[in-house]
């Protein structure tokens, strides 16, 4: 076996490509650059440890083992998490369709039409059945959207108590996620079971519906007690019961809060999970999160795009309400096409299947003399069986069947989609008991209101009609299987095959996050690879996945930090800094975790300004917790002075936490770990292959030196508040991925990765700086593995902004690269090392070609108002009109310099109006006579 | 469980819309329609004895059971069949991708640019190994292509003689399939050993290189001597090892036979796999098959299409040289990906280490004292052990690997891509010798000459290149992915993903033909299942599966029916009967099995003339084989005269051969074993939802009554001479497909299909008989499953033909009909079961709107050479060049009227000129300057 085969596949520029880029930039080798380009003094000389490189053959082939490691097992232990049946269609042509999964966040929007009706077929899913006004595209999981609803009720409420009431009833993981983000921000969780008296005073109000016992309960009383205390309420819903019941929005629901897993999309061992928030009208513009709203396109056509400027970049630091930004696109996706597929009908139908099953069985139990907790449920049945607990949990589970244990006398049993009559007569027989005949259930609080009743949710019956509408949307899109996609920060490089196939494996998709433990040795080993293999790479001594995003996992080390500092009896260290440069999520992570954020400066050369920091770092001496920084910076140069920095942070007694969501400038190279920093979270979606799903789902792992690794997250079922995510392992049905990543590239191949990564990003940089000056280099006139072109100067002389460029690439067949971040009015690249030396050329002449065009308009050759600029991009349907009356031709719109008409990706819509949209806010599927010529 | 679910995602109209289509055609109900259609002589009012509809979620269970069955072991038998890594952007992006395997045989060339430009790789591939001039795309299996490659010997031969030279060492399934094809036509086949004396005259020789043993032999002298005698050679090689020796063309080879399964195609259990034919400098016009060629378009551009008008309607009955049409385009396009993606380099590499691997075995064999009997080999050695054979087999057996027992006292033991040195231990062990370090082989005759020097071969060696290759090809086509392909005679119905996804399942994906039973137990049941299915829906007694392709299921039939008539003694029956309106391949497969095709007239409603059927039935009397029919007919008619025609030709002696192309419009409704027939051929890929995989694979299973069952087909490897395909199964791998439909669909869903599908033919016919007349109808003004529009009357008043019409469809977003089949200037529509009734609109309203064009032209409105029909298709490029000289607008050309701009279909190019290509023949990959602007 050649030493990875696979890194060859992986990594773009073949060795001959490598060194003719090589020599443009004026290297001699690789590693020549690299000892140029990093800074000896984080400079890490040691060999990684981790499994030499395998084939792709054997990679599956272990994954295989660790498979079938996994138990299959039936679970009915309910808790959020449900057997559902992804329907083929929609597994084989999104999950497995990479048109879908390799796509990004539709910041774009004229190249992100498909995904972006997909999504706002998923608000229009979770405001229908909540029965809200608007709905957002999407939670990262059912805690944390509970977590984000209260805080969003702190802001919208007038009360002005402290106090948060969160139901008893309520799934013990989202209550535990609730405690660690109430801890920090002085909210006093209170616990209460809704038969006992409520407090005084409230902001808000946390109600499980139905509650985790199965209970469907009469909330309008207590909802209206919250209305008239002043406290919002949050319900969290099941969608598919909500096909049944009455919708939380018709009983005074503020907002509703859930997951759409059961909506076809795999337990995954916990995620991921697309969960929803749901919002009444009046608080739409306090949704966290994405929004996708209809506005209109530069010929008045309607057109989709993220409302409300709900993007990383406009995350207010310190002011900001949340700090999510990825979120769960491609699950949100796919709990929308399954709602598409069946429809309203067909979902009631499923509905009330599930609900016959859950009447059955409980009828069965109660003939058999079992006694059953609540006449009024869903899907939950919950079995009192004094003493008797942990013994039926284990005969159900010997016979194949898991069900949860509540406590020594209480046993719950969820039925759902996959239930069958055989499954009943599994846990009939673990109780005891003989069973009934199929009975016909009819739920308290049956639901009045109608719902999906646009016509989206009844035109795709036949699977030929939806495999239709998937594929017309995914045509829509621009993603990595059309073309490269050089957003700066975000590493847009290869989702291999091999590392996505085992994800739809069944004995990986349908294992509930908490099964028995015995049931799930694959997935243990696979988590404790990807921990270890991860600490290894950055010099830390302690990893947790949990953290479902990267947002969390920033939350949860900062929480970290907060908690050393608690420890250590200095809880009064509560200021972070933050530089200037720093991403927005930074800001907003700090303040969740209860910190006053401080802002550093940047010098000229766009690095963290030493003198401010020495300023701020006195100022605060005494209250110093940590300092957040990216490395390399988020201006894509490795700075020299981060070591100093550490030091500094250090004397002061704060924290260095390292932002890793530039680790591909680093592995093999560097350790933040040993460099000096104390913490950091990763990005497995950016680093690590996860694919970015449309705009999710992220995996953000925090990992920590020793003297953190005991406030890493906890177990969210333990209850002492230290979760950050819903589940143990938080999106763990994705972690194969990274773990075939690692196993397939090999200590050599990872190194050789980061090598190609920056070579790529220096040979861009080098090519185009005379077209484009490069803002930063390093200390040798380098960058890193990302380059920020400054289009400032060149919008001055011509009026052609950075967004005329990035939407003037998309008739060159480009995904634009990351706009106005870091720096307004620029545009970072970061090409990474999968990209072929064709692909970066293709890239690199057409923004040579671009600014040519921008030379023509600067020098009058073509009016400012009426250029191919400023009227892209062009639509096939603008340069096939009967009537064309610019001063430019069709062919020059159509087809600019260089691009291979076979090729052409035509963008649907034209530029996107936002402000239009934002000013005529509409959340949910427009009605057909929107679209009407 | 409600009774098939699925039905309702399989069949495209609803109740409602059915309801409705019922009121448009006059009709109170579904079964009303259908006895009104069907002629009552033949309706079976019996009930489908198969079992009830199950659930996909179940249904997929079940397969996972029968994959179980099967036992994962290494195949080191050889034989024709070895393990290879399927590259995963390749198994996912084309074999798991809808928008490859729904596409339909490329005859529309402007929407087929993309599988054409796949089969050009594929041609260039086997050309290129080969060292001959031109090869087709592709054969059905490396047996039947030895076969076809006799027949083309004897048709090109100067050679008197009737003899054909067979190699001693040649696979024994292909010696099988030669002798099966060669006693019909009088060929007189000598296997003979090459040491020995070849006959004083004969017309052709097969060589095998390497021999089925793995020797290595230099042919040279053989193939001298043979041209001498005025004989053929044709050379049945392996690919892979061709990338290390001597090419056949090299050494002078006329023809040279294969299968390319190695280059990344599973085994399945013996198919399908793409074979393969080439031939030297002169013999290309004599190719039987599709061949891919190189021609341009209206503007000039370099276009593919099928050269030499290859097409199944194009094979000239009686006087056809092959009856192959449908080829094994998937396959073949798989296994050219995979040489794309390798490479020369990399297929190099991968030869040179199964030959170590070869050498490495060998060697330790030999180390050990075990007689290796050949000392040059590619692949596989041949161990000598007296007595010890069964024993050696066992052993290997018992630890995992599969041995070829070759006889008492030889074993063959082939490597291939996936050994490794374990399995080389695990064989050591199993002969009791010990084994050796690594050695690097050397082949004797090692290869000179370069291949796959095309730039096509070297620009995809990244997966990301190489997935946005496959991406890029897949969006030049029109597969039902984007809409309806209205084929009359070709059933392109859903494909669904449940029946797809166990295809690539490894317990199915990756298991030899001549596996030991014992772990074959689950294909077993697979395929008697499937067959007892089958025979039960058509009324025969007993099936087979083994025939690889409808065309091989005619010949089965026909021999079925020879050897009835040998067996009793009337071997002078030779006499077939056919229609003047049969499909081409009925008359060609006659030929082929021995039969004088005579022609029986169709009256004026396009049904069998039963006066010249008397006469003919007369005239042959006495040397009458067989009549062969199609039902309903190729006009689209249920004939009521049909058990009349049975009666007429029982009667005289002979049998009745239904061909089974139409069944779509019988299943549930008429079973032509009862009706009166004997046999039958059915067509998986058009009935029984396998994929038509955009030019094949597809299933022709023979049925036949009780009295021709011990005439059926034999197995391959027993070497009486009665196999038609190389594998028992024939292409068994895709078996989960029809054995997954049917089980899905029940006998109730099985029969509503039947129904929707006359209904919506019947809807069509309806709706657009007073804008097209519609040629024939049955006895009740009624069609059957297709109908066929009659353009001629039209074409005369016009000047547009039914091409402009068929390419104007292009434009609307449609694939054509069957253009000019049964009936030249017409065309046949069968929208199947699976289209719902918006789609069925959509073609209807363009083909009415293409009417209301065509009388603009009518009218003189627009001239007759220069308007939207004839001009058609526009694409993208031409509609937005910079100047526009047509008469009619852009908007015309671009969007007319009905078409959605967002869903909108842009053919790559222009109308292609045939005539041009075949005149300039080219049919491996141009040079890069062809495209050059």
């Amino acid at each position: 076996m050649k030493p990875s085969e696979f890194a060859d596949r992986h990594i773009g520029t073949t060795t001959d490509a490598q060194r003719r880029m090589l020599d443009v930039i004026g290297f001699g080798g690789v590693e020549e650059l690299m000892d140029a380009a990093i800074p000896e003094v984080i400079r890490w000389h040691g060999a990684l440890d981790l499994p030499g490189a395998a084939s792709e053959a054997q990679v599956l082939a272990e994954l295989r083992e660790l498979a079938a490691a996994n138990t299959s097992a039936v679970s009915m232990i309910g808790l959020g998490y449900y057997g559902t049946h992804t329907p083929g269609v929609i597994r084989r042509n999104v999950l497995e369709n990479p048109a879908w999964y390799t796509a990004y966040t539709p910041y774009q929007p004229e190249i992100s039409q498909g995904r972006l009706e997909a999504l706002l077929n998923f608000q229009t899913v979770v405001a229908d059945l909540t029965g809200l006004a608007t709905a957002n595209a999407s939670m990262l999981d059912e805690g944390t959207a509970a977590a984000e609803a209260m805080t969003l009720a702190r802001r919208a409420s007038r009360s002005a108590s402290n106090v948060y009431v969160v139901d008893a009833d309520t799934l013990p993981q989202t209550i535990n996620v609730i405690a660690t983000r109430a801890e920090p921000l002085g909210i006093d969780v209170r616990v209460v079971d809704l038969a006992d008296d409520l407090p005084e005073a409230y902001f808000g109000i946390h109600l499980q519906y139905p509650g985790a016992s199965g209970a469907v309960r009469d909330h309008t009383g207590v909802i209206d007690a919250a209305h008239a205390a002043g406290a919002l309420v949050s319900v969290a819903a099941d969608l598919l019961a909500l096909c049944l019941l009455r919708a939380p929005g018709d009983i005074g629901a503020d907002i509703a809060v859930g997951s759409a897993q059961r909506f076809g999309v795999p337990m995954g061992f916990g995620g991921p999970h697309a969960g929803y928030l749901a919002v009444r009208a009046g608080l739409e513009r306090s949704l966290p999160g994405r929004l996708v709203g209809v506005s209109r396109d530069a010929d008045g056509a309607p057109a989709y795009r993220l409302a409300l400027q709900t993007r990383e970049q406009h995350i207010r630091r310190e002011k900001a309400t949340s700090n999510i930004c990825t979120a769960q696109v491609l699950l949100a996706v796919m709990a929308s096409m399954y709602a598409v597929y069946h429809g309203p009908d067909g979902l009631r139908a499923i509905a009330a299947r599930v609900h016959d099953r859950a009447a059955t069985l409980a009828a069965g139990l109660r003939a058999g003399g079992v006694e059953v907790a609540h006449d009024d449920f869903f899907d939950t049945v919950l079995a009192v069986v004094p003493g008797r607990a942990a013994q039926v949990v284990a005969a159900a589970e010997a016979a194949g069947v898991n069900l949860w244990h509540v406590d020594d006398d209480r046993v719950g049993i969820s039925c759902d989609e996959t239930t069958t009559r055989a499954h009943l007569q599994t846990v009939w027989s673990a109780f005891g008991v003989a069973g009934v005949d199929d009975v016909a259930g009819e739920v308290a609080l049956a639901r009045t209101s109608g719902f999906l009743t646009h016509p989206v949710f009844s035109a795709y019956r036949s699977e030929t009609a939806m495999l239709r509408y998937l594929r017309s949307l995914a045509d829509k899109d621009y993603a990595l299987d059309r073309g490269m996609i050089p957003l700066g920060s975000c590493t847009m490089k290869l989702n291999a095959t091999t590392e996505m196939e085992p994800v739809t494996w069944p004995q990986f998709a349908d294992v509930h996050p908490f099964a028995p433990r015995s049931q799930t040795r694959g997935y243990e080993r696979l988590v404790a690879d990807v921990e270890t293999w991860l600490a290894e790479l950055t010099g830390y001594d302690a990893v947790s996945v949990q953290p479902n995003a990267g947002s969390q996992g920033e939350l949860a080390g900062l929480l970290a930090i907060r908690s050393y500092h608690r420890s250590r009896g200095e809880a009064h260290r509560d200021v972070c800094l933050i530089p200037s440069s720093a991403h927005g999520t930074n800001a907003a992570s700090a303040v969740m975790a209860g910190m006053r954020v401080v802002v550093v400066a940047c010098d000229a050369d766009g690095n963290v300004d030493m003198a401010d920091l020495d300023r701020r770092v006195q100022a605060h001496r005494d209250d110093l917790a940590a300092i957040m920084v990216t490395y390399p910076s988020t201006h894509g140069v490795y700075e020299t002075g981060i070591a100093e920095l550490c030091a500094k942070v250090h004397d002061a007694g704060g924290q260095v936490y390292v932002d890793g969501a530039n680790l591909n400038a680093l592995v093999g190279y560097a350790r933040p770990g040993t460099f000096g920093a104390d913490v950091s979270h990763l990005n497995l979606h950016k680093t690590f292959c996860i694919p970015h799903g449309g705009g999710g789902p992220g995996v953000g792992p925090v990992a920590v030196r020793a003297h953190l690794a005991e406030f890493l997250p906890g177990d969210p079922l333990r209850g002492d508040g230290h979760a950050v995510s819903a589940a143990p392992h938080g999106s763990a049905g994705i972690l194969p991925i990274p773990w075939a990543y690692l196993r397939l590239m090999g200590p050599d191949g990872l190194v050789r990765a980061t090598g190609a990564a920056v070579l790529a990003a220096n040979y861009v940089a080098v090519r185009l700086r005379e077209h484009y000056p490069v803002l930063y280099t390093g200390a040798k006139g380098l960058v890193a593995h990302e380059c920020i072109l400054d289009l400032r100067p060149i919008s001055r002389a011509s009026g052609i902004s950075v967004e005329d460029v990035a939407k003037r690439l998309i008739d060159y067949g480009f995904h634009a690269p990351t706009m106005s971040f870091p720096v307004a009015g620029t545009l970072m690249v970061e090409p990474t090392e999968s990209e072929d030396l064709a692909e970066l050329d293709r890239f690199i002449d057409a923004m040579i070609a671009i600014r040519t065009e921008i030379d023509k308009v600067a020098a009058g050759e073509w009016p400012a108002g009426d250029n191919p600029l400023v009227n892209a991009p062009h639509t096939a349907v603008s340069v096939s009109a009967d009537e064309w009356r610019h001063p430019y031709p069709r062919s020059v719109a159509a087809y600019p310099d260089g691009v291979d008409a076979a090729r052409k990706y035509w963008a649907p819509v034209r530029r996107v109006d936002g402000a239009y949209g934002d000013r005529n806010l509409v959340c949910a599927c427009p009605p057909p006579e929107a679209f009407a010529e």
